[in-house]
């Protein structure tokens, strides 16, 4: 059978994906700005040989009517956040193979610092590092936050589009490869290696050196979220791994879009990508525990979280809405992954859902064979490459996964426990570097005369 | 007598402060791009009983007449460097005590982004991070990179009054330091302790809640360095530690005017702004031992180093000046501070005093009696703080400053070894509170209306 990837969706706030699960007891992310609690959750996938953890991000706020409910506040549910770059790069010293990925928005920040941010990051990783890009769907807030202008959805994939040009440029071709002989008895870096980037983008302008010479992995290995039309298009040229979440029948459309896009853009729908699926489960020694054990996690939730949370993703304020409506009538300019995927829904189903899963896949919820079994099903009807595990209570639902899920999954799908791959796109694309594939579209911005090419 | 503060300089880079010292055996940080390097400096720093550990950074590059010199590259004086939050956060693992502060530039951060972060080194060191605010001196190059325009030197201070007051309105004003409750069976913040952040300033606009929860200093200790008239307003009315640099005179006259303008902005020029000298030393068992251990650390250094030097500080291409003309003759849009502290030195004098010092303040250089007694006198007559060491080559030069050194000054000045203050500010400030002393101009963006005030 096909191996699978395994991640671990993380995020520096108490509450992930628009539920509120802080209440219950074992859900000890309520210290999310604590170091002890990271190190924990990154000792433990380390230890259990997750291939990485990833890191959320998101820049606004939950706002209906351009007031931001009392309810954001008292269940903390978007605010306070602490910033996933400096808590990946808190983890370094505790994980050595553990790959860290995180998210960055091309909406909010600027390429050039950026840049050096994700190149530092791989360098002290020693090339562990993976960049969720993001155009962040809560625009409304993030650029009111920023000062900014708002930028409306297809638009921000424009921005998205320069943005990452721009990265390329200064990941691969400020810096060649071999630049840096750092001899005592010679020179440092060879200036004929050394280039100045120009770039004039519709959004970014630059005419700079690159601040951090080549990295590990030249450019991080890029993640990929997007399931609109546009942020299919977005994936399948740039995104290296990417995710889908929904049931089988939609995740396998989406799937189907994706290989189909990655191919047009001349990429290998199948080596070149790998498509990971959001997924989330609960488990137990016999079904009635497993159902027991969500119940309470459930039950900690209070009613009135759905709509202000919906609403912080959309911006749309479902509760003003007849329940009958199809969600398929609305109209979003912020992230419309959350609106399609709902497709001839109605209202009130979408917020019962939502009360139960906010953007977090359904769980399945059972033992643990039966959740394996619904994983395997799920990869091969699908086409996947593997899960992305939503933890609903952390550590506890992790150390779950690790210890009860991932054991048989593993035996079924050839996934080892123990990676000897130092580098983030190795050990996920399965590479002979630990460079970008020939036909990713950053190659094309290296520069490297010198020696041999690095892809051979 | 007073006690004094110690602090030791780094920052991400082959070299600092000008010159280039990597081609010496001894010098490590030609792989300050290695996580192994830093644990190892934090560790020292932290088992030595240092102060804090200071991150410098930059943005530009060394240029003459819009050309970067090869010997740039060839002697890494400008790049590769590092992004230094993350090499920040990779250190908060190894230490416990230590103060960690980074420079931040005010010319090309976002505010709204830049808060945040600061805030999450806060929340995850527990209180021991410091800002040292720059308005970024090489500003043509810093300032084409990031495809923004041109910032006059003048202009740049008023750029970071707007930033530094936004700042404070989001690590002051965003969330009450009591916001946070994190109480399960009640509620998480309590909504009327968060505000939103309406600013608009001449340079940055905000219209957004603060991303992270009050922090455990609330503001960063603030670190300020400018030497210039309009900086040393800035450093009076902001800074609590200034540092100044350059012989006993002249460092006693900018003692004597940042603690006057202190005064002038109704703050206790002794108790609330600690005067931080720069100050480099070479150790030996006798002084011919020391005179040695410096010939033999500059004579690594190749002589074309400094006129490529002095220009990324100054934007000023010395060589091509007569070695006669007075300093003072000169004008400048960059950094002003390296351009003033040679008043009417001769050119040629500063080429001679770059190549052995660049920025560093010239070594003192003998025995470790000789070097405390210089220190010693130097701190009295020019009313100091503290020093700051800068290393010429590591960490041989911090474990000699740590072990020969800071034993003598300690036992002169009272500076324990063993500190249990958790926070930075009241390790450096001795201030009852973590926060901001009560004539901060900080402190009035503080919303705080429903406990006794913070400094009481």
């Amino acid at each position: 059978m096909k191996q699978l990837l395994f991640g671990v969706f993380e995020n520096a706030q108490s509450n992930d994906s628009g539920t509120a699960t802080w209440r219950h007891e074992d859900n000890q992310r309520i210290d999310f700005d604590s170091l002890d609690y990271w190190i924990k959750i990154a000792k433990i996938c380390e230890a259990g040989g997750v291939d990485w953890l990833f890191l959320a991000d998101a820049w606004g706020w939950s706002e209906i009517d351009g007031v931001r409910p009392d309810i954001c506040d008292e269940e903390a549910l978007d605010l306070p956040r602490l910033d996933p770059a400096i808590v990946v790069a808190s983890l370094l010293q505790c994980t050595n193979r553990l790959g860290l990925v995180l998210t960055g928005s091309t909406l909010v920040e600027a390429p050039y610092s950026f840049a050096r941010r994700m190149a530092t990051l791989d360098h002290l990783s020693k090339g562990r590092i993976g960049w969720n890009v993001v155009t962040t769907g809560t625009a409304e807030t993030a650029t009111a936050a920023f000062g900014k202008v708002m930028v409306k959805h297809d638009q921000r994939y424009e921005m998205a589009e320069d943005f990452i040009e721009l990265t390329y440029k200064l990941f691969e071709g400020a810096w060649e490869p071999d630049a840096v002989e750092r001899d005592r008895s010679g020179r440092y870096s060879d200036p004929q290696k050394v280039h100045r980037i120009l770039h004039y983008g519709p959004y970014f302008k630059c005419e700079g050196y690159g601040n951090s010479h080549y990295s590990p992995q030249g450019t991080p290995v890029i993640f990929q979220a997007g399931s609109s039309p546009r942020g299919i298009q977005f994936a399948g040229k740039h995104g290296e791994c990417i995710f889908v979440a929904g049931d089988t029948s939609f995740v396998s459309k989406q799937t189907n879009k994706i290989r189909k896009e990655a191919a047009l853009n001349g990429r290998d729908p199948q080596s070149d990508i790998k498509v990971i699926c959001a997924f989330s489960c609960v488990v137990g020694d016999t079904e009635f525990e497993a159902q027991e054990k969500h119940n309470t996690i459930l039950k900690t939730q209070r009613c009135n979280v759905a709509a202000a949370s919906y609403a912080m993703f959309t911006g749309l304020d479902l509760s003003k809405y007849d329940r009958k409506t199809k969600m398929s009538d609305l109209e979003t300019e912020m992230s419309k992954t959350q609106v399609l995927r709902f497709g001839e829904v109605s209202i009130g189903e979408v917020l019962d859902n939502w009360h139960e899963n906010g953007v977090r896949p359904k769980p399945i919820v059972g033992t643990a064979d039966q959740i394996s079994d619904v994983m395997s099903q799920m990869a091969r009807e699908a086409d996947l490459d593997g899960f992305m595990f939503t933890p609903m209570s952390q550590p506890s639902s992790t150390i779950d996964f690790i210890d009860k899920i991932l054991p048989i999954m593993r035996s079924r799908h050839v996934n080892k426990k123990n990676v000897c791959d130092q580098f983030l796109r190795q050990r996920l694309l399965g590479t002979k570097t630990p460079y970008l594939s020939a036909s990713h579209p950053g190659v094309k911005y290296r520069v490297q005369r010198h020696k041999k090419p690095l892809n051979s």
